[in-house]
């Protein structure tokens, strides 16, 4: 039986990504360039113990992951030192942020975060990350950028989350995609930061 | 079509579960009592934010629910107001602990974490909560207490988290797992408060 290192004999994919796109002063990028890895990373959120960038391999149109900026395998691995106690509260405290965003680019109002650990549980990519997964009214999807070719009607089975039956995203709608996740992430967190009481981020 | 509230006309069923498990000296309770509410409740954690215990229709014995303590719908309805951002810290902070008890009270070491959005993304209990879903090895079961009904092979919709397919939690091995897993959360919590560093929790 394979073992999940034997997908990504070289390195930790989302390693590479953490590595390309060191923190800036702003937790959400202002245009960060797709290309500096590959295949392309659609990045919407860099903090120092989180990013957020849109799946190459799209359940449904939307479809971000959120992990930690370190590496840890599973879910079990945070909260055993200070570094991994931080990065397992700001992945709760950016949960519910990057969720208002998704549902504000994209008018859906429900979704799943669904977040896999060991191969038995779907997990592809071996560094903890959570899966935001737009679940889309009937004939509401038209006006969405990188809509995708995945219907969402396909999620019938966690054998959804392994490779195969997904389609790749198209670059060019992930970008559009991610630059608008990226604006209203803005509104977001400087709506936070100047609603009055003290910023919750 | 009916909504979220229709299954629910009364109250909030995690509601009434915060109400009568309030807070207590230390975030495990010691031995609460299960017939608090009705249906009972296998409470295994109880601190100001947060509350876990045993789903009452389990995909899969272990099945555990991880929630704010305070009534929020949906996951982007956290991280708004102080206190919200308390809450979705301490899930954050707790979803690792939690799961390495899960681990070591059933011997698994495959999980998924789900949380549910909205009646499309099928939520159930209009009220904030994560799902601790553990996967077993084929054969790996026999010696769980609580072992439950339900065949881990039988998680292949999305539909399994609605009402219907899932059988009850037998109050007897719920309370023995409960007590196995509050076991393990003890260990976890007090490991870290005497490994040396500060707390981290």
């Amino acid at each position: 039986m394979s073992t999940l290192h034997d997908h990504y004999p070289i390195s930790c994919p989302f390693c590479k990504i953490a590595e390309a796109y060191p923190p800036e002063s702003s937790p959400i990028p202002q245009s960060p360039d797709p290309e500096k890895v590959d295949p392309q990373c659609h990045l919407i959120l860099s903090t120092p113990h989180v990013l957020a960038f849109l799946d190459i391999l799209p359940i449904a149109p939307g479809h971000i992951l959120l992990t930690s900026r370190n590496h840890h395998e599973k879910l079990s691995d945070l909260n055993t030192s200070d570094e991994s106690r931080e990065s397992s509260r700001a992945l709760g405290e950016w949960l519910p942020v990057v969720s208002r965003a998704l549902c504000k680019a994209t008018g859906i109002e429900d979704w799943n975060i669904v977040q896999n650990n060991g191969e038995r549980a779907a997990q592809v990519v071996p560094h903890v990350h959570f899966h935001l997964i737009p679940r889309y009214q009937e004939g509401r999807r038209d006006n969405i950028a990188g809509k995708g070719k995945v219907d969402v009607g396909m999620l019938k089975s966690w054998r959804m989350f392994g490779r195969g039956a997904r389609e790749e995203l198209d670059d060019e709608e992930g970008a559009e995609l991610a630059g608008e996740l990226r604006r209203c992430l803005r509104e977001e967190v400087e709506g936070q930061a100047s609603g009055g009481g003290k910023p919750k981020l």
